[in-house]
């Protein structure tokens, strides 16, 4: 008896035997005596779809317009729910986000939460009813629609997990659990039984897709157990939650790649104080997320500033730094360095055990993976690497660190 | 110079390019000086597909969840008709219904408009822009998605031009006008240059599908000139405006036809006062649109009724009319007869031109075509009759009063 918060993705409600099977899960949830709120994504590939659709009609659409096209998709997904579970025989309503008062800031395709009206969701589940609400999507307090950004219905999960004070948020996919690497590129990647919010966040900030950092952030932060489950059987996934002693014992839990980054570096920039601020402020007014910064000082007092930002970022990154090196003149010039990859390993153990980043560093030596750029953490060691050695130098980190299953 | 509300319906935003040609139109009169709101509807099929993919997940979905689905195609295209405005460098707005405030009653898939807030379309318009709004939508005062009927985007851009005092409502759809009858039947219909609001009443309520009943009794309310035109050319189209004295020359201005309707039988009802009104005060109560009402008494101080349904309320009828004979008891008992069509003329000449009664029944009759039920009012003449004779009897009707072209 408690009170669950389930997530069905994209590929768990692709069509109507799977939205079917989905509300199937939430009615045996009910029927054990808890109460249950389903929050579900865009069914199949509907976003790509309408992203599609968008770009054949307007080469840069307008954000706010984009995000009231991209809200239709989990829209349509809660209604059949709800229907599914109504032809099932069991009591459910449906809700956008804007009808759960789910208000985010207004940086349309990549808003950020900042309230919910609990009242209503917590009314029909005391109705008996069963609640399912759309993934992804908020309003702004002007009412206009936002989207939260690529795997954005796992941070409504965790949300609404957080503030009905869930016991725990079933994330279902078609995967068994998180794995010490993605599984399509590394053969003998192994599920992982428990793994900390810490790591989870490295390892979601460093490309695995399953769980976008937003949402384990929140986690943390609410300390919701997340459990990942594979929504075509009933095996245990891997459950998300607050890092044991126990966990020191494992140096990594899990290797990552993160693809299609573009390394930007704005050369020759005066070397004095707040011109980095300028620099970062203008791309986080921009919107646009930055990943790993590396600045060098050079001789004659300017400096080289490189950063990395995701693929998808360029349009908006050339208009942003062109914009920026006009501004600061002189010798200031920026070049783009497509096909860049991130290959990580993540740990809590790293905390207590040394020769991880040495033993990294040499395995991708051995295999002549040239290292371009490293960042650390205190539990994550990164290299940027060339994208065509991206799959390899994965499976050789997670070999050198014995990750694989034995045998795989 | 003035201001103008278009509308553009499923066929003319059907794929990319046809929402490329439409956003044109709204541009060009927006550059003749007007300000312009576009109303759309969803693309092509997609209110249809919608509609099949909840009936295959649930028999007889609730109505709440299906407006919550349907809603979502006249947010796809306004989205995309704002993209496709600024991809031909113009600024554009897009609303959904609950975004205008647009409020109705909570009668989900038949919502009747109850206010419209005006004042941000306003200072969108003042702005320079062109206001996109979701046609067939709103929201009901706790923010639940509702659907405003089969043609509900008429009633959207009629109600938009009458809160705004619009010059003019330009309806664009696929066909050149309104015809004497549907060309599709009657291969030598006329368009009408011309039509009162009451005429069109009676054609729309009779089943010419161009425009629904509500959207012609706004316009005439408010007194809001319609502009039925082809989207895909600049030909004048059929004005629909207040009776004017010189359309009296004209007897009947055009034929219609209704299909699909079933007749209900009560029989044996316990002729006392208020029986009627319990019949049809429970069938209203369940949101059912009754067309024609026959009642007969018969000697044994009982009396049968009659009426007509659309097709599509079978199941709604049914679950009414039967709960209403256990409830009366007795020797009460219901019928329900389908495959029945209805053929009407209409026309303002009538209230002063006699005999067009007896014209048209003995049209139908020359031509061995049964008349089950007649109905009139001042302005039009409707006949049931079997679906299966229904194409032939509107082409009869409609050579009978001379409404083809010439040589047609």
């Amino acid at each position: 008896m408690g009170l669950i918060v389930q997530k069905f993705g994209g590929s768990s409600v692709a069509d109507a035997s799977r939205i079917h099977r989905a509300a199937q899960r939430a009615i045996a949830a009910k029927l054990k005596g808890n109460q249950v709120c389903v929050v579900v994504s865009a069914m199949g590939d509907t976003t790509d779809d309408l992203l599609a659709m968008a770009r054949q009609i307007c080469e840069n659409p307008p954000k706010r317009e984009m995000d009231q096209l991209l809200a239709t998709g989990e829209q349509v997904t809660i209604a059949l729910m709800a229907m599914a579970m109504h032809a099932q025989g069991h009591e459910a309503i449906s809700f956008t986000g804007g009808q759960i008062g789910l208000v985010t800031d207004n940086s349309f395709t990549k808003a950020r939460i900042q309230s919910i009206n609990k009242q209503r969701i917590f009314d029909q589940l005391a109705a008996g009813k069963i609640v399912i609400i759309a993934g992804f999507q908020g309003v702004t307090p002007e009412g206009d629609y936002t989207t939260l950004g690529r795997g954005g219905s796992n941070a409504t999960l965790v949300a609404i997990g957080a503030v009905l004070g869930a016991d725990v948020c079933e994330n279902y996919t078609d995967v068994d659990g998180i794995y010490t690497a993605d599984p399509r590129i590394v053969k003998n990647a192994r599920k992982i039984d428990r793994i900390s919010y810490e790591e989870m966040l490295e390892l979601s900030g460093l490309g695995a897709s399953v769980l976008q950092t937003r949402a384990v952030e929140f986690a943390k932060k609410y300390n919701v157990p997340i459990h990942v489950r594979n929504s075509q059987n009933e095996n245990e996934g891997t459950w998300i939650v607050a890092e044991t002693a126990t966990m020191e014992h494992i140096v990594v839990s899990g290797a990552a790649l993160k693809m299609d980054l573009i390394r930007v570096t704005v050369k020759n920039v005066p070397d004095h104080p707040g011109v980095a601020a300028k620099i970062f402020g203008d791309i986080a007014a921009a919107n646009i997320v930055v990943d790993d910064i590396i600045q060098n000082v050079m001789d004659d007092n300017t400096a080289n500033i490189s950063f990395t930002v995701e693929h998808g970022d360029m349009h908006d990154i050339k208009r942003a730094v062109d914009r920026l090196v006009t501004e600061l003149g002189g010798d200031t010039c920026a070049t783009f360095h497509q096909g860049l990859a991130k290959v990580s390993v993540v740990g809590v153990g790293m905390r207590v055990h040394t020769g991880v980043a040495q033993r990294m560093f040499k395995a991708l030596a051995d295999a002549k993976i040239n290292i371009q750029n490293i960042t650390t953490s205190e539990i994550k060691i990164s290299c940027i690497i060339d994208k065509d050695t991206a799959d390899r130098a994965l499976q050789i980190v997670h070999d050198a660190f014995g990750l694989g299953v034995a045998g795989g």
